[in-house]
């Protein structure tokens, strides 16, 4: 038995190119195997959280998405950066000014965001135009304290045509003009990891991360003491299983195989 | 006598923000005092080299907006970093994809451009879109040995309506994404001063930059031994006086009165 099954009483699972690849008019396809593996994880009675750095629409139209694919999730499954974002803002009393996609603004729509003392970043992709950069350079560089809200900083991630560059490319180029170090929300980020343990009531030893980016997911779930899996699937590279930072638990080729590897561990009846 | 004024013999001048501000509908407009100025350095017989990192036009097209201003330059005066990277690519056999501004693809025209194997990254405005920079990005992120040539990596400069993102910030984007270091053509690279002083005819102890940059300008200069004087036009900001890497050798209004001290320090008639 692989050594990252044993005691696993709750999965967290990336979502994007874990369980599906985006893009194409459909909005993206589902991964082989990977719509029956969820439902697997759930009938062996395992906790299930979808812990994504998805940031290019609200969580209910992310759920709607993945439930079209065949995916049965719910919006409390979901650990999102958008509604992490919201909560910093809140509590810290920002206002931001966002460069963001737009179908994540209605997540925003109750802030206030007049005169903004803040940016927030996210996936914004065919946002992510001069004009719209620019200005979000300009809002932060007015500011004398600028303050930086990055939801993840993954480099990028692969849609069914390419791979297209994510929000952290943007973030960096941020830093960089502005001189300043984002506060980043969402994967690698512990605080986001532990909300979704905390969700489901679980210890990280407990835990097991799925995800395709070895860095975000792995590295990211592995300093807060949660075992990480990377899968051959999405943005995955060969280079991937010998990363000079990060050495996942275990590797392999696609969610229903490590499923597979769960199950059969017995970790279910455990 | 200021010091930094002892013993020169010849003058670099940075262009955007020191003989004039860009943008607007005319290209932008002349700093009070500059293009009398230019004359004047001209008039004492120093020597006179324009060093800029200017990449949204060839150098002709360059010095046709400047002449339109009022200022007397010539091709031969212009370093620039489009020629630079042009002789850098064939020496190299190396073949482009660029992601640059259309008016300094002319530079690049008689270069074989098939099957790229190196991403040229220029000061692109408006054409740095989502789908332009991706593109850079999937060119560079499939290359066994990414290499990536950014002219210039300026954080910003400004135009009449405020300031504007520079190539830097999207080199640091694309150095993030792809895992590489860009090789920066341009200033604050030495070989760039050093071209200019070759030109010339000068050594590094005779010559002065006047920037408005205080890294690529003043940084620059002042690792290849030549002084430099930060100009209070452009993209200056109060900070740029007490910046915790790099102290101009002095600190001038603009143009105009770093000539003032010139002359009035004897320098021609030495």
């Amino acid at each position: 038995m692989a050594s990252w099954c044993r005691g696993v009483r709750a999965v967290l699972l990336d979502v994007s190119g874990v369980l599906y690849d985006s893009g194409g008019p459909e909005g993206g396809a589902a991964i082989p195997g990977s719509v029956e593996a969820v439902s697997r994880i759930r009938q062996a009675g395992l906790k299930l959280q979808f812990c994504t750095n998805e940031s290019q629409a609200t969580r209910g139209q992310f759920v709607r998405k993945l439930q079209k694919f065949g995916f049965i999730i719910s919006e409390e499954e979901v650990t999102a950066p958008g509604p992490a974002a919201k909560r910093l803002i809140e509590e810290r009393g920002l206002r931001p000014h966002l460069l963001v996609h737009d179908d994540l603004l209605p997540e925003f729509a109750s802030v206030d965001k007049f005169e903004p003392n803040c940016v927030v970043i996210g996936d914004a992709a065919d946002n992510f135009s001069y004009q719209n950069v620019n200005k979000a350079f300009r809002v932060l560089v007015g500011l004398e304290k600028p303050v930086l809200i990055s939801l993840g900083k993954g480099r990028y991630y692969k849609e069914t045509d390419g791979l297209m560059l994510d929000v952290g490319a943007y973030m960096k180029a941020l830093e960089y003009a502005c001189d300043v170090t984002a506060e980043v929300v969402g994967k690698p980020s512990p605080n986001f990891f532990l909300s979704a343990l905390d969700t489901m009531g679980v210890k990280p030893e407990e835990a097991v991360m799925i995800g395709d980016d070895v860095v975000n997911d792995i590295g990211g779930a592995q300093s807060c003491g949660i075992r990480a899996v990377l899968v051959r699937t999405g943005k995955y590279r060969p280079s991937d299983e010998s990363h000079p930072l990060v050495t996942a638990d275990g590797y392999v080729d696609n969610l229903a195989q490590a499923v597979d590897f769960l199950l059969a561990s017995g970790t279910a009846a455990s």
